[in-house]
């Protein structure tokens, strides 16, 4: 049956590129509402595609305002184990549109990789379980009870799935995950992921004077909320990259011996790291690795400064108030809430004299840990052994992908959270691409995972 | 012969009301395009007028791209004194026009005050010296002989005047220049000015990565500009207001006893100044009143930040780029040039690791000392006297009114820097206003100022 399978895999290479550049060619833009129209095609097409393979089909719209769910089941192996596949049809905008070499919603093959606005992010991803699922079908069934969760709102921090997730928890119970929204360590180079990086994303906002003063007429004497914000920002993170809310690093847990024996084998040394982000420096809190750094130890960051002048020439004012928006990258066992607690209970000691801070929560999103002891984990990397001829590495994410919470917490789902992008795939960037041989690949791993699952 | 001027002034209020109504109503915003031929407009109303009292007047155009200058002369007094008088015919823009109780631009008495954008800032108070000429004029002509040059491009950092001045140093050479763009220092309080601070404006830009970083992959290894930026920002300014630059306070000179005396008379406390600023603080560089810092002590403001992520909701990025607009107010004897390489010398110490400072210079003034031993001081505080039944107090000011400069550089003209304005008359805010008292008295000042600058 495995071998039908993976026979019906490779002589559809063909037909899954077609499929593939048909999905691409929809331009589900979550955030923009022009594009709501094309976000139900995208998810119409799954459903017409799932159920054509003999699935239980279907959209659920959770939210009104929403974009709807793709539920789709086959429970047809009573006692054999049941895996969802999660995925996400939206996909972010795709402006500048400029920089693109080729239109963004007319996939179009280079040098073997497709390029097109989601064609790593998620599109060429959860393609791959679709198809895995589609030649179990055809090679007589697929061997365990299969469950699709494909959203069309993870570029737009949506509550739909999450939503769903918990008010029908029993109901859409699975014994695993499969999660691939990431990508390989390096190319060759395939991993598990043991934990992913939660975020706490706020506002500071400082007032000094209820209205915007003059500096020459009162500059000596003005307090001036952006010369305040400088002080509160540097006061929050030294020049290492030390955080300095008292607390901060309380709940930080320390990576497992086993990760940190399998980081020792990652590929991506601090040059390769560089090269990603086209730096010279690698800077942060001083102790780790970078590698460290990104995976196991919170952050912070500032995204931008709101208020004031920012025109051209040279306007003399004292603005009334300034606004930084700052997050915070957690890790396990780090609570946002609690994070954002004793930052609000920080910023009037750093505030300068004359001005008040105050923090607003925008959004927050818990670190996750994922258990790698369970036998998914174990069927994924023999899977992955044999689709890519790789075992894959345990690693973290510095990201975060909080639906992963709701699927641990809600369904009590063992997690396989890994990804068959590849390090310079351009995602959320002009040009994303995605390759055409991870594709076929990743379709194989999944045939596989299918197979290693049900033999349990 | 000043009797009979002064006669005519009280008798002539109405129309003295009226014409000012007149200029009042023409929108000669300066910045903005579409009003350019509004500034002509009011430059046209000048000249008609001055011609119409005799003097020779005309309209010169400095640079094609700019606003003419007002100029006009009577040098019927040979062997007489010649006095210039300064003002700007422009105005700033009246945005946001719905805080605007009234139109900016349809004068409206209440109380005593007439409502109307460039009321104070600079109409009321050029007018003064306009109709103060012209009832000399009916009273037999003026004792002293007379220059006036009224400028369009004060609000817009024009150079058409000052180049004018210094292309026609010795043609336009006067004794005596008065210059009233300023206010009393309270309510019956007038003032002559002995100093102005200057202003060094510049931007720091700060590169990080060559291209905007996703926090999640790189946060905790990736060098931010916006954290950059504020080590920077705190390091130029410490929290209570000492300016950090190597060598920064070398060039400061200290009041004259002459001033701190005045000073000391001077009826505005810290809870007025509080009052005027709306602040509960007057925070700034230890060991200084917050007069003495806005008058004679330099300054840095931060005015605004470009870059990054500053609409709504939570984006994550981590910018290639972040700029500050920062500007440092200066007192003699500081050079703008000198200040601004101790500060590009001093930046990359600021500067994170993997993030690079630039200093962009966008414009300067130097600050200006106005010597007050000649004897237009003693006679301006005599007409002061006369006009309002008040010496004025010799004080600083904490802004910069560039042309100074140029009136002393290149004219070599003896400075009377004072003003009619009142501290509450919202000069480039919504309602602006001015005083009709002050704007009758002020004329009257003026008169007595020819005849004592004519007694010598």
């Amino acid at each position: 049956m495995l071998d039908n399978a993976l026979q019906l895999a490779r002589a559809g290479r063909q037909q899954a590129e077609a499929e593939l550049f048909q999905v691409l060619s929809i331009p589900s833009i979550s955030t923009l509402p022009e594009h709501r129209a094309d976000c139900r095609r995208a998810a119409e097409w799954l459903v017409a595609k799932l159920r054509a393979m003999g699935m239980d089909a279907q959209l659920v719209q959770a939210h009104e305002q929403g974009h709807p769910v793709v539920v789709a089941e086959w429970l047809g192996r009573p006692g054999a184990p049941t895996l969802a596949i999660y995925g996400h049809y939206d996909v972010q905008p795709a402006d500048p549109l400029e920089e693109w070499r080729t239109p963004p919603f007319e996939p179009t093959v280079r040098d073997g990789f497709v390029y097109a606005r989601g064609s790593d992010d998620n599109k060429g991803q959860h393609m791959a379980g679709v198809k895995a699922a589609e030649y179990w079908f055809g090679a007589g069934g697929p061997p365990l009870n299969l469950r699709f969760l494909i959203e069309g709102e993870e570029e737009a921090s949506g509550r739909s799935l999450p939503d769903f997730l918990r008010g029908n928890a029993s109901r859409l119970h699975s014994d695993y995950l499969l999660l691939a929204d990431g990508g390989f360590t390096a190319p060759g180079q395939p991993n598990l992921l043991t934990g992913l990086r939660g975020v706490l994303y706020t506002e500071i906002e400082v007032t000094g004077p209820p209205v915007d003063l003059h500096s020459g007429i009162f500059g000596g004497a003005a307090p001036n909320p952006f010369n305040s914000l400088a002080h509160i920002l540097a006061g929050l993170k030294d020049r290492e990259g030390r955080i300095l809310i008292p607390g901060f690093y309380d709940d930080v847990e320390a990576p497992s011996l086993e990760e940190l024996v399998d980081w020792a084998k990652d590929p991506v040394d601090d040059a390769e790291l560089m090269r990603r982000m086209g730096t010279t420096a690698l800077p942060g809190e001083p102790g780790y690795s970078a590698r460290e750094r990104i995976r196991c130890r919170p952050t912070q960051d500032v995204h931008g400064v709101i208020g004031g002048f920012t025109g051209q020439g040279s306007k003399t004012v004292i603005p009334a108030t300034a606004k930084a928006k700052v997050s915070m990258r957690l890790v396990p066992n780090q609570d946002p809430d609690r994070v954002a607690a004793g930052l609000r209970d920080f910023l009037p000691s750093l505030a300068t004299e004359g001005t008040t801070a105050r923090l607003i929560e925008l959004s927050s999103a818990s670190p996750v840990k994922v258990d790698v002891s369970h036998p998914g984990i174990a069927a994924a990397s023999r899977a992955f052994q044999a689709a890519f001829g790789a075992a894959p590495l345990l690693t973290r994410e510095g990201g975060s992908v909080p639906v992963t919470l709701d699927f641990q917490e809600a369904l009590q789902t063992r997690l396989i959270v890994t990804g068959f992008g590849l390090p310079d795939d351009a995602l959320h960037s002009p040009n994303e691409h995605y390759s055409l041989d991870q594709y076929h690949r990743g379709t194989e791993m999944v045939i596989h995972l299918m197979q290693e699952l049900a033999a349990g």
